[in-house]
């Protein structure tokens, strides 16, 4: 009997894999956020993970077989340097633990291209150091290895997707393709970099499907979860010009790059397309288009 | 007002230390441990600190200014895959988050050499991959990362000493240095590999006096506490052999090496010489002395 309990379930990544969820025939499918939403064919649960109490009762009711756990801080701007990082790492070996101790078999977690050191431009599983800059990359990384070396002797088989750089409804709305795209649907222009940085976007769905592809696997460690392309910055931006019909509000070097955004952050997916035997389904321009209608729509 | 609590204060270089603190003047020394202990002008406390709510009392009701955290699973031959070293990860967080709701300034933990990569002989803070191999390495860094992003959000000033190869007095019976001298004192031959491997060995009086002088400073993040000198195994053995006068015990050769034990392995300890100011008082010669002496008391 399959069971799935998602965590984080009302962020970006969460609604994109509870229809993952569904298209893949998980018909089990219990939801957890802070509070509590709604989504079709799932039961909801609103609990607070920093409380051990809570997480402890929450895990031990439902018996979950799999878990996908994508709770963390992700407020823009904020979550690099939150102390909620650490709070998160601690929260997430609860769960480990509490897991094992209902029977759980297998756990799958979110984790970041933010634990590589940024210096290689590509980001390989095996061979990029690991040398995360921030607490948010550190704690990531930290819970990572905690995990690799818990979850085994605890006899849960886990599972860790480096995510890239996602993009799709739902996305925050001060993110870089949801700024653009609602800038540009209000006739306002859009304040962007020169945009020549490049970056491996992957469409939120794909991420998603991704995901519950790996959580059905027996695959164990970490894995990046990309498309393995480097697009540039600009090339997306375009992309949205082009599906809204506005090119001409676009306005490339209107910011400054932060002084530490390397020009080039891409995935090795090797692992990700022959181990897992996974890769997208999503060209930009589809991806961008639905992007474009879910703002139509929320805007 | 100082006030230093030593956790793990009944181990190997939990006795070191303590001495170290009453030769460097600390007057007002906690020490802790599973089982109490005895050690001149030390408080005792016996305290499991896997069991929260006894850590959180232990550090409200002493409220120490300073902690010398060294407690962790070293038993020889399991403790690089015991579960426990998640849970000294786990515990020890929870450790930091008591001390600075007791309004502590510093905690200094022990960290290993085994955190780093081991392929590169050269172990440097700044430089050497961190691609720890074993559940003892992981939990160490996992560890180390959040404490360096936490820390500093608490208001704790935090540090973390890289130990390598330490040897003395109080080491295991089993440990290396401590199995020849034991064998050679009772006339029976001590069985060796080959000895050509090179290790970063500190007598543990030092490795104490370099953590209590971390304890003192304002240092953070990590840093590493060795000699800086790479020295054979087998230049050690004949040490021994010297010492006792019985060399021809020693059996080179006798047992093989551990398929993964790298040939070098030495710290990179301009960080401990520069920004410390440390660097080591005794000599090879003088710390077997110190050990065998030790043995022939308590043999």
């Amino acid at each position: 009997v399959r069971r799935v309990l998602v965590t984080g379930a009302s962020g970006f990544l969460g609604a994109h894999c509870l229809a993952a969820l569904a298209a893949r025939g998980w018909s089990d499918v219990h939801a957890v956020s802070r509070s509590a939403g709604c989504a079709r064919g799932v039961t909801w649960h609103a609990c607070d993970l920093f409380d051990a109490g809570a997480l402890a009762s929450l895990v031990q009711s439902l018996r979950p077989s799999h878990t996908l756990h994508l709770a963390w801080t992700a407020t823009p701007g904020k979550y690099w340097t939150s102390p909620d990082n650490e709070l998160w790492a601690a929260a997430s070996m609860r769960l480990l633990e509490e897991l094992a101790r209902a029977g759980a078999r297998r756990l799958v977690c979110a984790g970041s291209c933010a634990e590589y050191s940024w210096k290689y431009g590509l980001c390989s599983e095996k061979t990029t150091p690991l040398a995360p800059n921030s607490p948010y990359g550190k704690s990531k990384h930290a819970l990572q290895m905690l995990l690799s070396s818990t979850g085994s002797s605890l006899g849960v088989s886990t599972a860790w997707g480096r995510v890239f750089f996602p993009y799709g409804p739902y996305e925050h709305r001060d993110r870089l393709t949801s700024y653009v795209i609602r800038s540009l649907l209000a006739g306002e222009r859009a304040l962007c970099t020169t945009g020549d940085h490049r970056r491996d976007f992957l469409y939120a769905g794909d991420v998603a499907d991704a995901f519950v592809t790996l959580l059905e696997s027996d695959l164990d460690g970490p894995i990046n979860i990309g498309s393995g392309e480097a697009i540039a910055v600009k090339t997306v931006v375009a992309a949205i010009g082009k599906c809204i019909g506005r090119p001409e509000l676009i306005q490339l070097g209107a910011r400054p790059l932060l002084a530490d955004e390397p020009d080039l952050l891409v995935a090795d997916v090797q692992r990700l397309r022959d181990q897992l035997g996974w890769s997208p389904h999503t060209t930009l321009a589809q991806g961008i288009n639905e992007s474009v209608e879910f703002w139509k729509r929320h805007g």
